[in-house]
């Protein structure tokens, strides 16, 4: 592509990554709100902002440091009255199962959570270099923060015609391949399920704990789309609150570190990078290493602030509360709508078949491309999800991520659409994730009578 | 001490680090109030904000992904136009040596820029590990630092008696040490010095690149206190600059990544966690790899903004042009005065002595600890000025830090004084600085009559 080179389209689409404000998703007024007064705390003067609005600021700026967003946090681990926020908030979500502040360790952003315990679990080299069970697919982050921190990954197989359910015979297979090759310390979950929209059920958390503890491994669990779960049929169940009720040895034994961030798709507040992990059993000596590692630094105010409202909404009775449900409200309806419709408009596809989402921004349709794509696809030395996804964006302007980047090193192409171009219709004209089918129908066709 | 435990003092004062805001200082109202809008864009409806924040707020967030702070940066460099504020901001400091901004590479903060260098050139072990030239003293989060990056510490120590100055003939014998004992691929440089507060003149800057590049070392520069040079004496040259300015070979050959953030004296907004590197003559394949190193994540997008409005201060005209400047002078009075006074007073105590500081935020008095004190750390298995930074914050609640973590390992202790404590004046009563020293002056002479 030439620089200037005319193009058949006016906009293009970006839906290759979990980003909703980029497709024109609003964010929710009373965060934003919030955390300007902080920033310029010269607009709580006067009434121009709600009343909670305004307290809330107060609160928040009360404890940072000199009264000042631009001071560092005294720790590490953070703001110790956004741990307790944190932590509250957890408990409430399940069940009472009590969550202690002291176990909340804020970060920018949840890669850099991630990145900070994967160089813990790091070591050795050959034989006895550390392994991670790894789903396949996984978000498409994952593979690279893996080779970074010189992590083996063990990939397992998530069942596609079950819905992209988690395997527990599975699990076990995945792990014997590594007998000689690593040593296995950890495993990765996604639930609900980055790219698959999949929700695991409470008999299923249960089989991994204790696959978990018999095999000594790490969970390291990312909950991120735990507030956008589609439908009534399914429920999110955190992994914390089923390895505490198991009871002992569980509860007491096996180490767990819970991922989360700004980037649910309520908030979709990727642009701040906050995120947040309870970490629970750990040895007493790698939680203290966590505090003090220096590559992480004092994490960033704002995104702490940020968190802290998205564990303590507003409540009924408070000036913000009508609004605020109004808005998470219309985000919730709108990822419904779209994700059904996306859905039923891909599965009407020829040679594309996709699964539905039960939760998350994500559909992850099968693409079943013919020979003279792989074809080519090999002669120019790139996957064939690639092929598909750079010629779909330089021949309609949609961007889409390729299936291989989630972990998928088979012989089955994905790619990630993401709902986030439904959600378009909030802010864009409500034609947006319509302009994206309508788009990658007529580019799906066009590819299809070429090669066949 | 116990939780509850009464206390001589009412306020504890903190001037352990380089962080204004904490102990008082007030932010520069122009950036709160740009970022405030670009948070809570209902903010440009009216004209309760300055006209020119209002433009400024609109530029900016024209710029963002959906015009929102919520989306991420498209790459991890960050976004292009800051990137492009950021190298005019440069050329026009250095007198029209031209800086380009795809050199240019934000991150969540000065510590994580460095963090990913300092990972790029680490590798090795035994003999070949690679190894660093580090000032002593030098910032008290680098040896932590290097230290994580699995990096050797090759230490050259600043000439007190110099006012902290760098010495040629010590770097030689710096690496000669390292013969046989690891691979010197890095030089790290403070200018302005931190904690010294020494400002390296052309002449210096010079011969560091020479040998630099006689000895391969990639320059590693951090220039975050070139905005307080105090006095008229000095002047800020920066390496880049001079390095540009000496021509080929070395214009051409020399490696060179010099540092910048957000937690200048006159921006103080450490908590905003935000920095960037520009990055000269590096191989472009190490220039990809930062890129891509997920390590490091899309950086966050208020402090990138930040950093543009620093680049790009109010102009002569712009409605908030007077108010800026008169925030601005404060700082530098304040800043200038506090030094000065801060300096006299500590030389007026006995045993202890101090170099007045030509630039940035710290003072780094000498102490000549009696050796009741010294044998009394010894028992404790700590080091002396430890010990005397812990017993000051107990007995008077003024916590300083020790000059051990700057990476002095002889028997020449220090403390960090930081000048931020005077930055209090503006919004702390004017007594704030006074108060320290009171209590200083207290505490010393109690414990030398106590010993001696």
């Amino acid at each position: 592509v030439q620089q200037g080179e005319q193009k058949p389209f006016e906009r293009v689409y970006d839906v290759s990554s979990g980003d909703p404000h980029r497709v024109g998703m609003p964010p929710l007024t009373f965060i934003r709100q919030v955390l300007a007064a902080c920033l310029y705390p010269d607009l709580l003067k006067d009434d121009s902002l709600p009343v909670d609005v305004r307290q809330r600021a107060r609160t928040l700026l009360d404890v940072c440091e000199g009264g000042s967003v631009g001071s560092y946090s005294l720790t590490y681990s953070g703001i110790p009255l956004i741990q307790k926020t944190i932590a509250e908030f957890i408990t409430r979500r399940d069940g009472g199962v009590e969550s202690k502040p002291e176990n909340i360790i804020f970060s920018s952003g949840l890669e850099r959570a991630l990145s900070l315990v994967l160089h813990l679990l790091s070591g050795g080299e050959g034989q006895t270099r550390t392994g991670v069970l790894t789903p396949v697919p996984c978000p498409h982050t994952l593979p690279m923060q893996l080779d970074e921190a010189h992590l083996e990954q063990v990939s397992y197989q998530l069942l596609e015609e079950q819905g992209w359910a988690l395997d527990l015979a599975e699990l076990h297979r995945a792990l014997r391949t590594t007998r000689g090759r690593c040593e296995t310390r950890a495993i990765y979950i996604s639930n609900p399920g980055n790219p698959t929209g999949h929700v695991q059920d409470r008999k299923t958390i249960e089989e991994v704990i204790r696959f978990a503890a018999s095999e000594s491994l790490v969970l390291l669990v990312e909950e991120v789309f735990q507030d956008s779960v589609l439908g009534q049929e399914k429920r999110f169940v955190s992994y914390r609150k089923v390895l505490l009720e198991m009871g002992e040895p569980y509860s007491k034994r096996v180490e767990l570190v819970s991922l989360h961030s700004l980037c649910t798709a309520g908030m979709g507040e990727c642009g701040l990078r906050g995120g947040y992990m309870e970490v629970i059993n750990m040895d007493p000596a790698v939680r203290e290493f966590i505090n003090i590692l220096p590559c992480s630094g004092s994490p960033p105010i704002l995104p702490q602030l940020a968190l802290g409202v998205m564990a303590s909404p507003p409540s009924p009775g408070d000036s913000s509360y009508e609004t605020f449900m109004q808005e998470v409200l219309h985000v919730e309806r709108t990822l419904s709508h779209n994700a059904r419709r996306a859905c039923e408009f891909l599965n009407g596809l020829p040679r594309m078949s996709c699964v539905p989402a039960e939760a998350g921004i994500f559909l992850y349709p099968r693409l079943d491309l013919p020979l003279g794509i792989t074809e080519q696809a090999q002669m120019l030395g790139v996957e064939p999800d690639v092929l598909f996804c750079q010629r779909f964006l330089e021949e309609e302007g949609v961007c889409v991520g390729p299936g291989c980047e989630n972990g998928q090193d088979d012989d089955n192409f994905h790619i990630r659409s993401a709902k986030p171009t439904a959600l378009i219709c909030v802010l864009a004209p409500p034609a947006a994730l319509e302009e994206v089918l309508t788009r990658l129908r007529s580019f799906h066709l066009r590819l299809l009578s070429s090669c066949c």
